[in-house]
């Protein structure tokens, strides 16, 4: 029920993996890149891809030839790939990264020429905006693990993760002045995650940061050398994956929900969420496990 | 007045140190540790211990046999040295610390047990908010002296004061989703101190983060080693104390009034404050003083 | 326009550079420090210089002797340096820093006296308030190039350009209680700049922190050994000025506007945002430029 208001909240009328474009998943699974249906027109191939083990979904930025640009269709596939099953109790957390030595080089310019018309650029910003609001809004915790530059839109992208784990040799920067568009949506998640300072001259010089000023600045989680980015990625996508599902997201939804509370308020939301917490299954079981110094069993 | 002021606004319908449980302070005096009464049932030792000197109270959590959990009674406790005599003119810094290697582990589990009920856990987490903001809403600068782990509830102390000096062996976590309870309510002085990511990361995984990190992501104020610890808390402390007290109040709740304002709004107040704090007998003996080149004479 | 309504919403009922009084700019020109006028009252020196050029403005806090105190004298100069032509199509950047070894000291303490009288405190610090929003509030990037101590409200104004760029020599402090005035207008600046612990911990015990701690901390954006400073500075004051001025102006609005919004406020805000971007002509010309492998041609 939490997962189906969460959806709601998102804006989708209906679960994104149901809709149908030229972005779709193929027929033969979400969570696999299977042959295309026969009988039907030959869809391009999806941007994205995913697949999910152990409570783990690992969805990839898959057009490493146009440098993961978020264009539209890429931005669908994303949502879809987020959204898909999201209430599912088998699915505790999910992994965002991408082929190729660009994470995401942000919008796909071809689409905001004067060509496409103002409609069409307002529809690439919203659901941007909405799939950035959504990785918040979404029950499980979401991690972005970055391998290369992640540029404009693609920063966003990072900055808007609830954990971010990179390579050293990953790159991090807003350059749309350079082309003259001022990286005004990308801003409001930089401006929310490092010092004013700090989100200002990335956007007025559009120069990058290392992953080691991203880091020391509050974008990054943890900076690693690139041969163990992913094991210390997966180190804690398990360990989060070994916890109580309903407990991890009662706790997100309630974090992001007090941050821009007054302290009175936040302390009113939580002090409740901790109550509620403590009358869950899960609740009561970790903490008679710990009592009996055992391990607990979640119920999901 | 402006004391009582802040007492009323923190909730406390009479002064802590006048309430009465198996949480009071002996008879014999609220800052030592004397005899019980004669003719009166032997209380339960106090879990805090409070004393006063030139200005500066040092308040220590004596429960380390209990890794000095933050029961109710403990909460009671440190409430009542914290509130008691808020606004007398000796008092210019209180200094929290701990006994033992652990600076407090956070919440008593064996309170929050199915057995004790909803209406004790409402009680818990209500007292430990209240005392959170009362720390904020204190007329005086209050700063955490942390040797050792300060897990949950015992970080969101370390969050909640005004300062905080630690030793370089110190850590700091949020563990309690490994017992399935989110550490929400210590989510939200967290996520006011740290940055956005590294907050959700501790939520998440419940792994520690070390004295420097926490000192590179503003949890701190200051590291250094361990037998240099209540040096570095005094100089400060010592410090404030030197200091004209109701300047310094009407600083503190300055600060934290405008904190979350808009610019205009912000700047409206504290341009106000300036020229209230001028106005004061020791905001013109300051002026003069300096003017003079002597030292300045304040008021109390 | 959209300076204009800069203007107007600074609250400068006239451009400053008209306004005429002992600070007022000498009569041979706003960016030179020309003789005085004959047949004039000989007036005092300005304490500000500015001089401007490719479209790059430097303005100089000009009076080392005072420690380049912020006078109500010196706050107006600045002002009116700040606002002087503000909407020009020439002006892309400024560069706010200081002559001699102190960048600032603050107030002027000699205005801040009881024979000054509450009026005059009131108009002090009020209008040093308006200068630090009018740098937010500003259409172009303002950069402080700070070599040296930067004190109370000298800090203030640190905190409030958009850009800092700092000698390794520069310190930064708000002493305010020391002589009895708590930094309480500082402390708006500061505590939106760097976390509330590190704040509260110059506010209480006025003692400095090192360009490299105020690096860290967010208070700026960059420090390099002082004979460095000039050319790091003018490095990227030249990448600012080579960008597209309305790009630039609607970006930085937009930043401020958003910062403080709920995260769905402002999405859609700057979802709009980036459409009226891509709907000026340096939009268009940005993105045609990058698709054409050419250096675009800015309008202005």
């Amino acid at each position: 029920m939490a997962a189906a208001t969460v959806l709601r909240a998102c804006g989708a009328k209906r679960p994104g993996w149901l809709m149908r474009g030229p972005w779709a998943p193929l027929a033969s699974g979400f969570c696999s890149r299977g042959p295309a249906e026969a009988g039907r027109r030959e869809p391009e191939p999806r941007p994205t891809s995913a697949r999910q083990r152990d409570g783990i979904r690992n969805i990839v930025l898959s057009n490493p030839r146009k440098r993961n640009a978020l264009s539209l269709a890429m931005l669908k596939s994303l949502q879809s790939d987020i959204l898909h099953d999201a209430e599912s109790k088998d699915l505790k957390v999910i992994i965002i990264s991408a082929e190729g030595p660009v994470f995401s080089s942000g919008h796909d310019l071809k689409e905001l020429t004067d060509e496409q018309g103002h409609g069409y650029h307002a529809e690439v910003f919203e659901t941007c905006s909405k799939v950035m609001m959504q990785i918040q809004s979404h029950p499980i915790p979401i991690i972005a693990m970055v391998n290369g530059l992640a540029a404009a839109a693609g920063c966003q992208l990072v900055a808007s993760c609830d954990i971010a784990v990179a390579s050293d040799k990953s790159s991090f920067a807003t350059p749309g002045v350079n082309i003259g568009l001022f990286c005004s949506t990308p801003g409001v998640a930089l401006g929310r995650t490092v010092p004013k300072k700090v989100a200002l001259e990335m956007l007025f010089t559009g120069e990058p940061i290392s992953a080691q000023e991203a880091l020391s600045h509050g974008l990054l989680s943890k900076v690693v050398p690139e041969e163990q980015l992913e094991e210390a990625t997966m180190k804690i996508a398990k360990k989060i994956a070994s916890l109580s599902r309903p407990v991890v997201s009662l706790g997100k939804a309630a974090f992001y929900k007090q941050l821009p509370q007054d302290l009175r308020t936040a302390y009113c939301l939580t002090s409740q969420t901790m109550v509620d917490n403590l009358a869950l299954q899960d609740g009561q079981e970790g903490i008679k496990a710990f009592i009996q110094k055992r391990k607990p069993i979640w119920s999901h």
